[in-house]
């Protein structure tokens, strides 16, 4: 838990203005620096103390061997772990060669800030050495957006009273040691020291090493340049060897005199730190089948959920960058894309037709070892489908949709048909899977996976009809594209008649409820204190399931019929998961309940500024993360995407005064900016566009703001959860927009 | 694969008439001996070649760690492992110092013969050393039945032409290397060596040693002494260190005459093999809870299984011991008994009632590394109470029944309560357990779990009326014992009324029938090609369930309802478990079909001698083999027992010209001959006792036979199998009975 006093509240940023050694851990994690190639954790700069030393290359891992007590037919044999590639933000400040250590000596004042804006982290410290030393430090990182394999660092020390000897110490380091978290040894052993050296050199105030995983093969190259502003007289020097490369630069400095040894390629401006500080190469043939990055659970900014990706990605963190950043959710998908042909292997190998994406992977391999809430997640496939449906609706890059967008529905959509079946009264069945919430599994007709199917199955039969000469080749007949359709329409939407809801799966309302009176605060989350047989077969909710299916669903259920399953399912739901929150937003929102959206908006915004899960050590959850836009723009907004056609539904909670988004759509710019009263639409540039405003057309024109009132929320009685679990109830202050 | 004529046909024989090293592994585990507590592999006794030495002793293991890819709470993490214990039965002969090896020189004969009538294997061949000299060299081994700690081996040779210089050389051998067997290092590394050498000591022609598990702490100590006859001068020498005992005698004898060293401690007779061998005492408090042993899946005869125990024993073992050899179905059950603390502990810990039996055990803590299989399948604690119900109205042992009995019943039946609920309807309900057939898991109201648990519910009922101070003491009150009549009377049966057939469990018969056709030959046993999700979500059995449901609970179902049922089943039951075909035997021959009933005799009583498994190298399938006389008894019997009262409803196939066998019951002895035309039943000693043949009831007096006619069974059409996993079809010949 971190406290609210931890951090000053400012807008587009996040300040720290005291450093906390006990909270060392996570705000390494929340300061994180992180590009998509690579990440950098907030570790101080002269690298101890540490909590967990990070810096990631997007798709660098090892592999180690998955232990089973008892092995079954397709378990995945491999494992895959992100690990820490060379060091390359080390930079150790000796004054009169004593160092700088915030442990040691007096630190006057320690403050970091990290600007969304321009995305660099800023640190300030004044410290005053054991011998009575007094100086300024500052340091400035970033990892560069456009150059993504370049980060930089600019580091100035500066004497307060009086002269100094100042050298600074610019590392590189491989095969750091870390802290051990993995209680088996068979694993630690295989993580250690997983780099081996190929190359180093160093000349000038350059330093390079190049390695190579030793079990994945991996290359891995980082390389330092540094350019040293100083008014006094400087001594660089540089040298490398296996594991380490080393920059110094000493100088005697008056007061007011800065020594800057910033590590850059090519400078840009006095202050602008340009450069290249980290360049990092991974070449494996046949080991990264697509040349464009994932998104891990955890971005770059931990080694949590071993640095894999999950449906996280396409499910909660695509939906905001098709409509932001329509260029970075193309290449989520092209990443996908570029694992096809892993994804047909492990089809293969479980006897299943065309592609079965991974539950979690790095590389593109199955690498979950516990098949009844991995492997049977097959709705990862549908999830893949809908987002590259989702990319190409919002953005029309018919490119894509002709091209991967095509392959990966139509390779998805084969699953299915695979996978379910008939029953005599020819209602289409999908059996024995598992949906979003991991405390049921293996069930039967999940109707999270079924509408997912459904919609997977309709768009690779639309692809078919649009793209004929690509269905062709992907050897679609008619025929084909005609089982699909029939799936589609025949699938079972399972409903209990006796309470009036939808059953979550097929049988799922008439199980036992967890006692949730019996189950005391400290038994959260379950998983850790009860066995998964038993929560498997009880009516208790790790995450947003069904109500992730009225979300991405919405026309499938009546208005009645979502308030109803919201107030039924939210008394069951515990938010064990990060995944769970900003859907319960949008639903909330949806069904009228302004109030308790706000305050999951909170929870899904705050999980690691607040460390909600007690585990923002290990990383950010940037699904729930990128789910704060969803419980906005989604919630608030009631933004809905479907069949190309873009519907928004706006009302506002008493908490928030106003709310505005822009979403990019086929490349024009729809602005909504919201109050309590009225939506206000503007569209800039392009043809025009129809949208919905609470169900009814909007025609906008380039240029014209068109405004709407809002329509008073149905009055509803406040739906319960679990007792202890309710979302921290948020008070009634501040706006949200950007 | 064993060939027909590998073994001679002989009465209560088992024959091999020369020796043929391919088979190795499987005559070691078809000609062991096993007394319960200690087991011998049928080595040979010079040690080489071997396949798998085995020495075991019930209960003695090595703990190892249980590996998971992805740790949940509650997985069980040590596992246990059966050990070799001292080898005790190596007897290395030397003729004019060449070692006897049935690979060199010339082996003129072979023979091994298993008398199951003495309990006594004995070996004879004639061999000539590489050197020429021809010697007759027999042994005679035992394990005895009244002495279980002693084994004993009587071992001639005698010079065939001309004097030839013996010597014999008796071995103990403690951590004799072993072929590993397992491909994970951890686990081969926690298995070498297992034993520490505490004590060893040699005196005369003795020698004892005394060791130590490493890691579970279990003493063994292995003890031998020699009884020498010869008619020459023997020169005879003894010594031991840490990890063996030797003893040798040598002599130059003349054609005619015979060494025999016999292993022994105190001599009875001068051929009766007496005498203590290997004499082993387990000792490690609190590590074994019960001093009696338990019957593991593969006896003492192999390393399969680990060594554990399962249902197995209970389910398939107990009810030929407990009609048979009633002191020994005692003893099984106070083993379980005496691991009650441990069922405790794991129910606690699986946040459960009262106790919760492990799936697979050799102390009692559960070892099931694979959950949705193993700690699931909740049966097992009924199993036990229903074996320990048997074996009371069976015997009539009210010590037992008010003791260890009725604790096992009331104990197992406070889980049902805990697992089960009500619906609204009033119907309860047991989801997400699993029931006997491996290639189903997780599913609700499994028949036969919930068949069992009635019964197990209406026993702890029972016993708490029948003996209120006892259940005063378990704390028994009546309100808690109406709860368990109330679960048991409300307990779902699921039936599917559009096919007329109960469903194994809810919604079975709704889910895709497995594609037998497009299933080769090859890809059988099918959880070897593949993966569990796909099997559990389809129609496919692995082994019995719902017929041993049937068998188990009769009257709970309809003769023509079984009928129905066994077609229905029969067409989706591959059995790729031994634990299939006597169930499959006792409903064929219920429902009529007497000629596949005999098929599946034939596949249960052969599975080792024909090693239909392809594992009979690693031990017998114990079951199985106890499966043959349920086949026979319960099957062409048509035994059952229903509150006390015995039924018969014998009715041979064709193939079969008589059938005869004896229960004890009360402690009086019914013995049943059957033919085609009539049975014949005789009661010998004791109170009158009624019985029902074929429904009508019979009282029988002791000494008065009773003659009764057999009924025409009812024709019906042969229910078919999967394609190609048809029994093996039986020619008509032969007969069976004792």
């Amino acid at each position: 838990m971190i406290l609210q006093d931890a951090f000053t509240v400012e807008p587009w940023n996040l300040h720290e203005t005291h450093l906390d050694l006990d909270l060392l851990a996570k705000t390494e994690s929340v300061f994180a620096l992180a590009n998509g190639q690579v990440g950098w954790r907030a570790n101080l700069d002269e690298g101890e103390p540490h909590a967990l030393p990070g810096s990631y290359l997007n798709g660098v891992y090892e592999t180690r061997p998955l232990p089973y007590a008892e092995s079954a037919y397709g378990l995945p044999e491999t494992g895959q772990e992100i690990i820490n590639i060379t060091n390359g933000k080390l930079t150790r400040l000796f004054v009169d060669d004593e160092p700088f250590d915030v442990r040691s000596g007096e630190l006057r004042s320690h403050e970091r800030l990290l600007d969304f804006g321009s995305g660099v982290l800023t640190r300030r410290a004044e410290w005053v050495s054991p011998a009575g030393r007094p100086v300024r430090v500052s340091s400035v990182r970033l990892v560069s957006f456009t150059q993504r394999a370049v980060a930089a660092i600019c580091y100035e020390v500066e004497p307060v009273d009086s002269q100094a000897r100042i050298a600074v110490q610019s590392e590189l380091l491989t095969n750091e040691q870390l802290p051990s978290a993995d209680a088996d040894p068979r694993v630690a052993a295989a993580l250690e020291d997983p780099l081996s050296g190929e190359y180093y050199d160093a000349t000038g105030t350059a330093a390079v090493l190049v390695h190579r995983t030793k079990r994945s093969g991996l290359h891995v190259g980082a390389a330092m340049e540094h350019l040293i502003d100083c008014p006094a007289p400087v001594r660089a020097e540089s040298r490398s060897f296996g594991d380490g490369g080393l920059v110094t630069a000493a100088a005697v400095l008056a007061p007011g005199q800065k020594l800057e040894p910033r590590r850059c390629r090519g400078g840009r401006g006095p202050r602008g730190a340009a450069g290249g500080a980290v360049r990092a190469v991974p070449r494996a043939a046949g080991q990264r089948p697509g040349g464009e990055p994932a998104i891990p659970a955890k971005g770059l900014t931990g080694p949590g959920y071993s640095g894999h990706a999950f449906w996280d990605a396409e499910t909660f963190v695509l939906p905001m960058l098709t409509f932001t950043t329509p260029a970075a959710a193309a290449s989520a998908l092209r990443w996908r894309h570029g694992t096809l042909p892993l994804a047909l292997d492990r089809a293969a190998q479980l006897g299943l037709a065309d592609a079965a994406f991974p539950w979690r992977t790095i590389n593109g391999q199955e690498c979950s070892g516990y098949w009844p809430a991995g492997t049977a997640a097959f709705h990862v496939n549908a999830d893949i489908a809908v987002a590259a449906v989702r990319y190409a609706d919002a953005t029309g890059d018919e490119e894509f949709a002709r091209g991967p967008g095509g392959d990966l529905v139509v390779h998805t959509a084969r699953l299915w048909v695979f996978l379910g079946h008939y029953d005599d009264q020819g209602n289409f069945h999908i059996d024995g899977v598992t949906g979003p919430d991991e405390y049921s599994a293996i069930a039967d007709d999940n109707i999270y996976t079924n509408l997912m199917a459904q919609t997977n199955l309709l768009a690779a039969a639309d692809a078919a009809k649009r793209y004929p000469d690509r269905a062709c080749e992907l050897g679609v007949s008619d025929e084909e594209s005609a089982t699909w359709r029939d799936a589609a329409q025949a699938m079972t939407i399972p409903y209990d008649e006796t309470l009036g809801v939808h059953a979550q799966a097929a049988g799922f309302t008439r199980r036992q409820i967890w006692d949730f009176a019996r189950t005391s605060a400290g038994q959260y989350p379950l998983m850790l204190h009860f066995p998964y047989f038993d929560l498997y077969r009880k009516q208790v909710i790790k995450q947003a399931d069904l109500m992730l299916a009225m979300h991405m669903h919405s026309s499938a259920f009546t208005a009645e019929q979502k308030a109803r399953n919201f107030a039924y399912y939210e008394r069951l739901t515990v938010r064990d998961s990060s995944l769970s929150a900003c859907t319960q937003a949008v639903i909330a929102a949806e069904t009228g309940h302004l109030d308790l959206a706000y305050d999951y908006l909170g929870e899904a915004a705050l999980i690691d500024l607040r460390d909600l899960q007690h585990n923002t050590r290990d990383g950010l959850h940037i699904a729930s993360l990128a789910g704060t836009w969803i419980a906005l723009v989604n919630g608030f907004g009631g933004l809905r995407l479907k069949d190309g056609t873009v519907s928004a539904a706006p009302r506002l909670t008493d908490g928030l005064t106003r709310l505005a988004f822009t979403l990019i759509i086929g490349g024009r710019r729809l602005r909504v900016e919201v109050t309590h009263a009225q939506a206000r639409y503007i569209l800039t540039g392009g043809d025009p566009l129809e949208i919905l405003h609470h169900g009814q057309p909007v025609t906008l024109s380039a240029g014209k703001p068109h405004v709407r009132p809002i329509p008073a929320a149905p009055s509803r009685p406040r739906p319960s959860q679990p007792p202890g679990r309710e979302p921290v109830h948020r008070p009634h202050t501040g706006n949200a927009g950007h």
